[in-house]
C-alpha cells in the first residue's frame, strides 16, 4: 500500500499528507503551514507526456525496492557543505531510488540582514555562526583552505552558495540518468517572532552582476535590497522592504570585505544606510526555485558551485521549481546530488548577479534511471541537464558544455574570461537539435524548421561565469504525433 | 457617434463591424471569414495600463479631426516596394491620427509554392509575376537597380520583404512619436479552388541561418518547408505538408539562383523533389503577426528591410500581433510606415532564417503623439521601438541601436559583419534600464534589482544581421503603485 510515496497512487495526496504528519513534527511543524498554503503536492504523472515512457518507468520501478522511504535532510552545520561539488563528501543521507527526501536549503545571502533571515532559526544560525574564535562553517568556496595562502577567508570564496547534501542513490553509477522531482518548493519561514509570518530574501546586485562596469555616472557600487515574501502563500508577490549600498565591513576574523567578496560576512547595519522606501508598490511575481541543484563532476575534487555544467549545478533557470523534473547524467558513484541557492523569484537573465535569494524547503523524489534500461529511450544518448515541466522540455546551452573537460586544468578560473551569450546560444542551439533527433526522431532539417518556428531561446543568466541561454519547445507540439 | 472607429466606444465592437460590411464589399468578402473566425477585434482599452495615459490619449485626440475614416491598402504590384524602406516612396494613402487602416501584406517566400500561395490571387499575382519580358515588382532590394551591375537582379536582393506601403499620417515630424495599434491579424485564405478554406506558409532554412554552417556532418544545404495554416480559425496550429532541398532555379530573366540570394524566384517543382513525409503530426501553434513592422529612416534614401533599426523595421518579435501596439519614433515627415514580412509563426531566435511566411491581413490604428505633448509623459525620451502587449512592456535590444548612425558609410553592409547576441544582450539592458527609469521613475538601482527578478529577457533573432535580444517587463508589477 502506498505510505505517503508512491506519486502513482490515486489517494497520493491525502496519504502524503498523513505520512508528513506522522513524521517527526517537532522540526516540520514550523514548515508545514507553508506547504499546505502553497496548495500541496504537484501533480505529478498526471497531464503532459514524459520523457519517461511507461516502459522505462516499469524498467526504474523493477529496480527499487517494496517500500519507499520519505527522508528528511534539514539545512544545519552539519548537514550543508559551502561553495562547491564534491565527489570527496560524505553523503548526509543514503536513498534508493524512488525514495522522497525532503530538504531545507539555505541562502547564502541570509547575513545581509541576520535579523530576518537568521535569528531564531536554529539551522541557520548554526551554519552562519561566526565569532573571532569560530565560524559554523569554516569552508567557502573550491579555493585553498590554507590560512597563509587565502586572502578573504578559507576557500576563498570561490564559490558561494551553501549547498544541501549530499544525497548517494544506491546503485547510481556513471552513465546512469537521475531523475529529480521537484514536488513542493516552499519559503522557510522566518523564526523570529518580530516577523512572524513571513519570509525574507535579499537581492545583491554585485560586482559579478551584469551591469557592474556599465552604471550610469560610471560610479562602481554594490547595493543590497532585501524583499519580503509571504510565507503563508496568501501573496504571489513578493515587495522590497529596504536597500542599502554596501560599505566595507570587517568579519570576526579581521578581514576587511570592501566588497561583497566572501559569501555569509554578517552584515553591520550600524555602518549601512537603509533606504526603507526602496520600490514602493512594486510587486514581484514570485517563482520560488532552486538557483543550484545537481549532482557532483568527476573532473575535479572541488568545483566552485558558481558556473554550471554537464551536472547540472547553477543554472539558475526560475522554472526549476515545483512540478518541474530534472535529469543529470551520474558522473560518480551514488550520483551525490546537492541542492542550494534557492530563489523566490528571478528573471531570465539574473542580471544584477542574484535573485530573490530565499531559504525554500523542497521535497523531492529521485529516480535512477540505470544505463542499461536506456537503449532505445528518450534518455539513451542525454549527456546533458535538462529540464521537464508540465507542459515543456527545456535544454541548457552553456559558453561552455562541460568547462571542466573542455577548458583543461584552469577551467575553474578560465571560465570567468570566456563568458558569452554568443556561446550558449550556439550551444542551446546543438543540445535542443540534438534533443529534438534523439527524443522525437525527427530528421535534422525537421528538426531545424521546427526550431525555427516552434522553439523559444531566452537568456538563462549572463552572471554565473558559465553563461546560460535555454531552449524551451512546448510538449503540445508532438500531441498529435503516432 | 462612433463610427466603428473608436476603441473607447462601448459599442465598438458592434459599430467597427457595421463598418466593415458597408466597406467595399467586393474585395474584403473574402477575408471576412478569416476576420470574424478570428474572434473579431482585440479589445483595447480594456485591461492592463498603457504607456499612453489618458493626458496624452486626450491631447492626442485633440489634434484629431472629429471624424475618423478607415482606409483599405490592398496588396498589389502597385502598393508594395520590395526590400527596403525609403523616404522618397510616394505615400500609398495619407491618413489622419486616429484613423483605422486595413493593410493587406504578403509573404515575399510566397514563390516557393505559386500553386498555393499565389495562383488565383490577383494581388499576389500582380507582385509575383515575372516573365522573360517583364517582373510584376522589378526592383527587389535596396540594392544597384542598374542592370549593368547587379548580378543577381535589379535591387540585388538587398533585403527580401515585401513592404506595403507606405501610410502616410498627416503631421507626423521627427520627434513625435507613433502609436500603431495591431487590432487584428489573421492569415490571407488561399485563392486556389484546389485549397479552399486553407492558407500556406514557407520556411526557408538558408544560408543566412544560424544553423547553416553548423548542420551534422559539415553539408551545405538549403530546405524549404510548406505548411499549412487553417485560414478559417478552427485549428490553433499549423502543419507541414512537405519539404525540398533547394537546387539551383533559373528566373525567368535566365539567372541562375544556385541558393535563396534573390527573392520571388519562381520555384520549378519539377526541378525539386518533395518529400510529403515531412514532420508528420508535428502540430506547430500559430502565432499570426507582422515580422516588419515600421517608420522610414531618415538616415539614408535606400534602406535594407533586413537589419531592424530605431526605427523598427524587421524585429521579428512573434509577440507583435494581434491586440499589441508599437512605438516608433518619427525620423521623417508624415512617418511613412510600412508593414511586411507577415509570419504565422515564429519562435524566439527565428533559428534558421525566416519564420512561418505567411501573408497576412491587418487591421491597424495610427495614433500621432507630437513632440510638444510628450513632456513629462512616459514617451517623452523614447528613442527607440517598444512593444506594449495586454500584459507586458517590451524594449528590444539589438547589436547596434542604431546601426546606420553609429556603423558609418557603410553600415548597410558592415552590419552583417557584426552580428552578436553579446551586443544586443547589452543593448537590451540599458533600454530597459532607460525604460524603467523613465516611464516607471525607478532610481538606477531600483531598476537593476527588479530587472534581476522581475524581468526576462529573451533572443529574438540572431539571423537579421542586427541580431536582438529582448526585455519583458510584466504591467502588474506596477499595478500597486500609486
Amino acid at each position: 500500500m502506498c505510505q505517503g510515496d508512491d506519486a502513482t497512487c490515486p489517494q497520493f495526496e491525502l496519504h502524503y499528507r498523513a505520512l508528513k504528519d506522522n513524521l517527526d513534527a517537532e522540526r516540520r511543524g514550523f514548515l508545514k503551514s507553508g506547504f499546505v498554503a502553497a496548495g500541496g503536492l504537484a501533480t505529478l504523472g498526471v497531464g503532459g507526456a514524459s520523457l519517461v515512457t511507461p516502459a522505462l518507468a516499469e524498467a526504474a520501478a523493477a529496480r527499487q525496492p517494496g517500500e519507499r522511504t520519505h527522508h528528511y535532510l534539514p539545512a544545519n552545520a552539519d548537514t550543508v557543505h559551502w561553495g562547491y561539488f564534491s565527489k570527496t563528501l560524505k553523503p548526509q543521507v543514503e536513498i534508493e531510488s524512488g525514495d522522497l527526501v525532503t530538504i531545507e536549503t539555505l541562502t547564502h545571502q541570509a547575513s545581509d540582514d541576520l535579523e530576518r533571515m537568521v535569528e531564531g532559526d536554529p539551522g541557520a544560525e548554526s551554519v552562519f555562526l561566526w565569532t573571532k574564535d569560530k565560524k559554523g562553517v569554516d569552508r567557502r568556496g573550491a579555493g585553498t583552505t590554507d590560512p597563509k595562502l587565502y586572502k578573504k577567508g578559507s576557500g576563498e570564496g570561490q564559490g558561494v552558495h551553501v549547498m544541501t547534501g549530499p544525497v548517494y542513490v544506491r546503485g547510481a553509477e556513471p552513465g546512469d540518468i537521475l531523475e529529480v522531482r521537484i514536488l513542493d518548493c516552499v519559503p522557510r519561514p522566518c523564526a523570529n517572532p518580530k516577523y512572524k509570518g513571513k519570509s525574507f530574501g535579499s537581492n545583491a546586485a554585485a560586482w559579478w552582476g551584469y551591469h557592474y562596469n556599465d552604471l550610469l555616472g560610471g560610479e562602481k557600487r554594490e547595493v543590497v535590497t532585501i524583499y519580503e515574501v509571504d510565507a503563508g502563500g496568501s501573496k504571489s508577490w513578493a515587495q522590497a522592504v529596504y536597500n542599502f549600498k554596501w560599505v566595507p565591513q570587517t568579519d570576526p576574523f579581521g578581514v576587511v570585505h570592501p566588497t561583497i567578496d566572501y559569501p555569509g560576512v554578517p552584515v553591520d547595519h550600524a555602518k549601512t544606510s537603509r533606504n526603507f522606501d526602496a520600490l514602493k508598490g512594486v510587486r514581484v511575481p514570485i517563482r520560488p526555485h532552486f538557483g543550484t541543484l545537481g549532482v557532483a563532476p568527476a573532473d575535479a575534487d572541488f568545483v566552485d558551485t558558481i558556473p554550471p555544467n554537464r551536472t547540472g549545478g547553477n543554472i539558475d533557470n526560475w522554472r526549476i521549481g515545483k512540478g518541474a523534473t530534472m535529469y543529470y547524467p551520474v558522473a560518480v558513484e551514488g550520483a551525490l546530488l546537492s541542492v542550494g541557492d534557492p530563489h523566490a523569484s528571478q528573471g531570465d537573465s539574473e542580471l544584477c548577479g542574484t535573485a530573490i535569494e530565499c531559504s525554500l524547503t523542497g521535497v523531492f523524489q529521485l529516480i535512477l534511471h540505470k544505463k542499461a534500461d536506456l537503449a532505445g529511450t528518450a534518455l539513451e544518448e542525454l549527456n546533458y541537464p535538462m529540464l521537464e515541466t508540465q507542459d515543456e522540455w527545456l535544454v541548457h546551452g552553456f559558453s561552455f558544455a562541460n568547462y571542466l573537460k573542455d577548458l583543461g586544468p584552469d577551467a575553474q578560473t578560465e571560465i570567468y574570461t570566456k563568458s558569452s551569450v554568443d556561446l550558449a546560444m550556439r550551444d542551446a542551439f546543438r543540445k535542443m537539435r540534438h534533443f529534438l533527433m534523439t527524443t522525437q526522431k525527427l530528421t535534422e532539417d525537421e528538426a531545424i524548421s521546427l526550431m525555427s518556428i516552434g522553439v523559444d531561446f531566452g537568456v538563462t543568466q549572463v552572471v554565473d561565469g558559465n553563461w546560460g541561454v535555454h531552449a524551451i519547445v512546448r510538449k503540445e507540439i508532438f500531441a498529435g504525433r503516432a
